[in-house]
């Protein structure tokens, strides 16, 4: 392990996301000569995709509706009509295009850092490593799409992307990664996603440990794909579940981005934008659905 | 009424987001120079004021923790104890720093652009001006900082911010509005939000119709406050209820911004800069938190 | 249409329960001989089945845990460390045994007692008709057992349990019904409940409207049985939905009776005993999950 | 402690709900001469009082509406305009009047029988001590009104019931305590619930150990009260919290009873009756709200 837990300190709650800087984030803007932005998230609603029994039901319904609120607010003396629409949602944070908190995934008893589970996660939330420390994102995106290695238009589930595959598509993309950088893997399996959920979820292809390992030596903020997890399902190994979660979250303190939408970029074979993602800060919470934007 | 409901065309969903073009999204970012991020935005959580019965109680809980994922993927054969720490939100779309969607208020029975609520709001949320069309924020934001204009450090409830104060206000900052701009107005009100969530919604400083329409007038895009609502509250006609978000929402098809964190903004005197906010595309939300930023 | 909505008067909430009086009541008490109770429920969980979009997952996790309780009571003082455990629970109020209040069913615009919808149904539940003016159940129930009648040990979906069919299970368990009493129908259904969800959703058998206005028009106050909807599904003219919750809800104002649990009743061949159902009185809700039984 | 957690076997889930038999039953049936309920319950809704952080509140809105379920339904055929109208509900089970399980509670890290908290526990509930293994309860009801003691219509937060005072209240109603009883506690504190929340739970007069101790002794099978937390609030030992729960649920595995509403028995003078109680079986609950009543 060449990140060890105390790279940035004992307090520290970030992890990789150190490596953002004022010159990354101008580096990153640099890239934009256009203006033109390329949206890399799906809607979310009721037929989002979710594994139970760990992620659940997304339900949103209105609470309160224009015609109701009016006749309230008439009964209070108002006479300008004004009807609010006003919906309640009842969510997991992992729903459609999200990203992950370093406090989602532990090693057995302990989170990033080596803090112990036991200690951080309260029943309302987590006390450290929630998503509200996730700094805002503005920097170098860089796609690798190997959608297309095996010959079709996307890679099949149990299909591992391997380390030799990413520096291919490194390679044939023309950038080398960098600090600070976010990597964003293209499987093509994101078609299923809201289409056919049930394929969607069977398994998925995706990167393991060793191109995970790849990734966070190179010292990358984050890394997303257009796949629910990110890594490949179900692991070869069948005795490991989710350990790409597990050294990415918790041991090299990198975040990651899941449920991605990257056909545009691939149609517009961008290899290289800015990429910016602000996650909302719910205060504790494991993660958060995000709308992260690549800018050309 | 100079905004007339078929500027934008019968099928428009964006109203002043029409205005975002490439070219007001490069004029943005030229405006970062050091590459310093503001966030003005709060944390969530469920100390976060809200005002009944319209809006809701902010709760999350652990749904799946550690310790027990543990245990369950051990029991279908896993070796490396990998330990997911998942929640369950329920919540309004409306907590927070949020952004209202073009259909979260109406005129009567009618919705921007002149939509019949009965056809638009269902069950499930919106059929038409949900959150999921709002177009990403890369654009010019403005402060305009009113805190001062009765010799203390914030307004009072009550106050109402004029278009005499916005202009003169603008002049101090040496800024003239232009079409596509997010106009972000400070009264300091926002220094009570989750510290005395009492005072801060009994009542509030801001903007009444007057200074909506002169800020329509100018095709911002969005008025964002450290307040509540945006507008002021009660409004001096006490048989008006939210008559700016009926302006500047249903008419203007202006987007409002709530609950910002102006101070850091203030203290470093920032009266321009590139401001982005991207919503989350909950399909058929009347909202949605969110975590803008500043960046200069 | 033998029951016309004003047999009880213009303002009744609760319908065919008028007809439940203290000689019901006693009646009922006096088939008391050995003080034996059959619970006629299942159990409430994640697992059970649910008819999507109106039905909703039910969703429960622990909220207060007695480990962080303790925490926090020691913070404030306290030695003797009492842990809270506390749930919170997402739901549909129809979720597993449970009864149906008569607002929870419309023939088109209007409710039970000829009420608008409009008027009655508001963001937060039901104005008039709501589940809270359900009165105690405690009155003679009477089993009719039909899951014979082809041969196995269960009927099948679309099956139609005919006036005829209930008429002879009477005369074979010797029972004339009575005004007052609740009907349980045993179709043998309610076996795949929670075991095999899926074949419990595709289809039921159960009755259609005529054998629903044979009960109605003897004045049973409620109807009850073991499958998800009392009615048969599909109904056999595809162009009718749910005709049989609009007749005896809306017109006749009777109570349904959903999801029981009748096996144990027809081990041993009771015909009739007292009911006992107490609803919840959530207020102004469409139905709760309830724990009725069986005494004989 | 006469009580040891071994009395009804290491597997044990009800305690004293073992002493219900079929005689308990029919004594209390016998009790019921002219077939009159009283109803002892509150209605729930959003004005509930509630303790926070561990009670949470109660939030029902329409979830389908009779409008939208007439046009879905037409979509797929239907010409019979059934309309739907369901709602969602996110709740505590602690909401109005509501019984708790055994397993609500625990004395350090044990819960009732010495079951340990951290293997009972778990993310979604309880796996032993829920509310679903409570019998029904058809057992004789005792009332001890002591709401007059000091002179007034109800005793004080902070009052201390004392055995003294629920002996000769039982002397007064000429009732002697049996195996298998449900103990009704009037305090008067009631009239507060929902009318005026504040006052309701700055604190309530209720019991204390010595009164708990003096009525598990008696083998009751459940202790009801018309305040929130039966015990006295805040407790004159100010280092102990909810001291009356571990006794009552954890050590001695008697049930608890909340927020009863006694005033029509108090007025009818009742001091014996048979007494219902159907606890609806959640899986894994920590308790649940119902409907008791009480025959006469």
């Amino acid at each position: 392990m060449h990140h060890d837990h105390s790279r940035w300190g004992p307090t520290d709650q970030i992890g990789a996301a150190n490596l953002l800087t004022a010159e990354t984030r101008l580096n990153a803007l640099g890239l934009v000569r256009k203006g033109r932005i390329y949206d890399v998230s799906h809607e979310i609603d009721a037929g989002a995709p979710y594994m139970p029994p760990n992620q659940t039901p997304f339900l949103l319904s209105i609470w309160a509706s224009w015609k109701d609120s009016i006749k309230r607010r008439r009964k209070i003396g108002a006479t300008n009509d004004a009807g609010s629409n006003v919906e309640r949602a009842e969510m997991t944070m992992h729903v459609g295009t999200h990203i992950d908190a370093l406090g989602h995934f532990s090693i057995g008893d302990h989170l990033y850092n080596g803090l112990p589970a036991a200690d951080v996660v309260t029943d309302w939330g987590l006390d450290r490593l929630g998503i509200e420390h996730m700094p805002p994102l503005v920097t170098r995106g860089v796609l690798l799409d190997v959608s297309g290695l095996d010959g079709g238009a996307h890679l099949n589930p149990g299909r591992v992307v391997t380390p030799d595959d990413l520096a291919r598509a490194a390679d044939r993309a023309e950038v080398a990664l960098r600090p600070g950088d976010v990597v964003l893997i293209r499987t093509g399996w994101g078609r299923y996603f809201g289409v056919d959920n049930h394929r969607y979820l069977e398994g998925e292809p995706g990167i393991d440990v060793p191109a995970a390992r790849w990734l966070t030596r190179q010292d990358v903020v984050a890394i997303g794909c257009d796949n629910m997890a990110v890594e490949v399902l179900p692991n070869p190994d069948r005795t490991l579940m989710m350990p790409v979660h597990q050294h990415v979250l918790a041991e090299a303190g990198v975040h990651l981005i899941e449920n991605l939408a990257l056909e545009e970029l691939a149609r517009d074979r961008l290899s290289q934008f800015c990429f910016i993602l602000l996650a909302t800060k719910y205060k504790g919470a494991t993660g958060c659905p995000v709308r992260p934007i690549a800018m050309a």
